[in-house]
């Protein structure tokens, strides 16, 4: 970015004033860190368990300790057993490469098919396009309206040459809660070899998750998407299943990701992941509540607006994502940020570009109404004031973008 | 691991006990966090600048204006006007990653030989080895008994074929503190168009750096070498030089890496930096003097010790490795922690799997000098009271080992 750009922010940030509440909702862009899981962090810094859990000294096996409960917790909340089928990583992100890329590159011989859909994140997008160029086929499955997969176009795509399912879990954009369990067993009733990985990101600490029940080989988990930390989530692989490593050094645990296990970040995941987990119905109801309250009070105080994807049961609990006709998206972040109501615009993964996130394009939504999209996620350190306070603001600020918009109702 | 391993630790810490005094000297396989460090970072997880720096918010805009001020400072530090030429990596690993094998698969129309040393860090000879199997040839420059390489072989070595010469400025095991002037100089002669890599991650905050004067093209930083957290690193490549991507997503400022900015952490990263250059020269003086201290206290005060690596103003300040002839490493360890003396055995990067150091081996190290060899580093927040308690517990603890190991002095 030039010294310009970096001059308008600091203008912008001077301009901007004290908000009489302060509500951040751009939790998919990057985590407000919840509270408790800071203090519960905080020692792993430099006080206890901040060594490598591999080495043979007090500071270590305390760390084998430490990271041994936090793996084995989070592996019992997905269903999983064994701990050491997490392979701990620096981001949701790289899982994803990690299960596109690590597993295409290992198994080629036994296919050359990757089916994905339309409304995958772009770290399963991208990699998959990639082994594209190395002589994969990857087929796109499109969605509905809602944007729940079309489960005859996957029945179709899947055969006996196809390698690896990736289908979201839970959309990020748009909350649609995909239904795993049939995806897997449609998959696997026309190829019983195939491996099922699926993008959790978004579905761990939001929707009940038994890999084995569900019938999953791979699955990513990111800690930022539950009050966590950034800079680790995991991939939960299956047993025997091979991978080829993208990033190569030093090994510890963990074999195929490399460095030394990052102790504060992975107990800050352990935090969060016990906080979403200790009341999970009671936490799911109270988003639930919140998301609602929030839908209910854009869609009913603001005209021409429309909900992304579906509601009720089958979208996750935390998201709200609303298009507001005849106004850009960016506009909206502005002025809702003058208001201090702290939102993204359009897919939160494109909106330096300002494309139109492709999430909306499948849906089937218009360049116009996907460019005045807002994406918003509810936390369980909101509380109903702070969505009283949000609703309170917005119908003014978007009637004040409207007022300036050059796109008018026709 | 086995679950009998897991017993094996937790019997372990329970028999540890409380030592009079600890004294955590493995800083290389996982930092202690300076305290200022953690303290400066904390508000950055959740009070301010928590966001994403590419969004139009508040919370946004704080990100991008911190995000440039550590940007710039890290920039200025090592002699880089321009903080775009930073990419912020979530290691020093994944930068060297993306040095190697991001810049040969961008550019291999322009040469197919690579030139490392025999003393790189795992980061550096996994992936020119991975190279090797897409065809590159990759040259390995040998070293002295000291680890300085030999500047003949680099001379012979680097030819109108080759691409990329990487060679670690400051020898993350033994300290040594390679002329990198003379290198870049030697292999520009030889090749004008050659790219000049350094893993720099020892290097930064313990000697002088300028990337011009020097003449490096691409330069691998790392946070937790300086006292900042793990979970950031960072790749200097001076402008336009083209890289692969080798993890694919969301970009937001950075384009080659991707994933939103990691604000805790790079803050953390410029808290460290900081702390490191406000008073660089007297820093390390400071560290010089810790570190001789402890090299002569444990050579005057314990027999059959070997120093590894040169003395004096050719080896990194903060570097202290030690062979102790008729000791198993691992024993060693475990006997030194019983009395609050945290170090690590061999090369960290290898000890998990008990194979005496690569750099070891490449200075002459007999496998068994290798073997009973000790890593140890002193920081900023280490004391003279502290050098001198390691030096009263260690020749007896050395003792201890020698009589029950089965290796006897001849």
């Amino acid at each position: 970015m030039s010294t310009d750009i970096g001059r308008g922010v600091k203008e912008l940030l001077e301009a901007h004033g004290k908000p009489e509440r302060e509500v951040y909702l751009d939790g998919e862009n990057s985590v407000k860190v919840y509270k408790k899981v800071v203090e519960e962090m905080l020692p792993y810094f430099n006080e206890k368990a901040y060594g490598n859990p591999s080495i043979t000294h007090k500071v270590g096996w305390e760390s084998y300790e430490a990271f041994r409960d936090a793996a084995s917790y989070i592996a019992d909340k997905i269903g999983s057993e064994n701990p050491q089928n997490l392979i701990f990583t620096h981001s949701g992100t790289e899982a994803n490469n990690l299960a596109i890329k690590g597993f295409a590159l290992a198994n080629r011989k036994k296919g050359n098919k990757i089916v994905i859909s339309d409304v995958e994140h772009l770290s399963i997008v991208f990699p998959a396009e990639s082994l594209e160029k190395e002589g994969f086929e990857v087929v796109k499955i499109p969605v509905d309206r809602e944007g729940f997969i079309d489960l005859e176009a996957l029945e179709t795509s899947v055969d006996k040459d196809t390698l690896l399912v990736s289908i979201i879990w839970v959309n990020h954009e748009i909350g649609t809660i995909e239904p795993m369990k049939e995806i897997a067993r449609i998959a696997k009733e026309k190829n019983p070899n195939v491996i099922i990985h699926t993008d959790a990101a978004d579905a761990f600490g939001k929707i009940p998750i038994n890999v084995k029940d569900v019938g999953i080989d791979m699955m990513t988990l990111s800690s930022q998407k539950i009050g966590g930390p950034k800079g680790v989530g995991a991939l939960y692989v299956r047993q025997g299943i091979k991978l080829a490593s993208l990033i190569q050094g030093q090994v510890s645990i963990e074999r195929i990701w490399p460095g030394v296990e990052n102790m504060p970040l992975i107990m800050g995941f352990y935090a969060a992941s016990k906080i979403t987990f200790e009341n999970f119905d009671e936490n799911i109801r109270y988003l639930k509540k919140l998301r609602d309250k929030l839908i209910d009070g854009i869609l009913d105080n603001v005209p021409y607006t429309l909900l992304n994807g579906p509601r009720g049961e089958k979208r996750a609990p935390d998201n709200v994502n609303i298009s507001f006709l005849y106004c850009e998206g960016e506009a909206l972040t502005v002025e809702f940020s003058m208001n201090g109501v702290y939102v993204s615009s359009g897919s939160a993964c494109t909106s330096r570009v300002l494309e139109p996130s492709h999430v909306l394009l499948a849906i089937g939504r218009e360049y116009e109404e996907a460019h005045g999209s807002l994406l918003m996620k509810v936390t369980l350190e909101h509380t109903e004031e702070d969505i009283d306070y949000v609703i309170s603001v917005i119908p003014k600020a978007v009637e004040r973008i409207r007022r300036i918009s050059s796109i008018k109702p026709k």
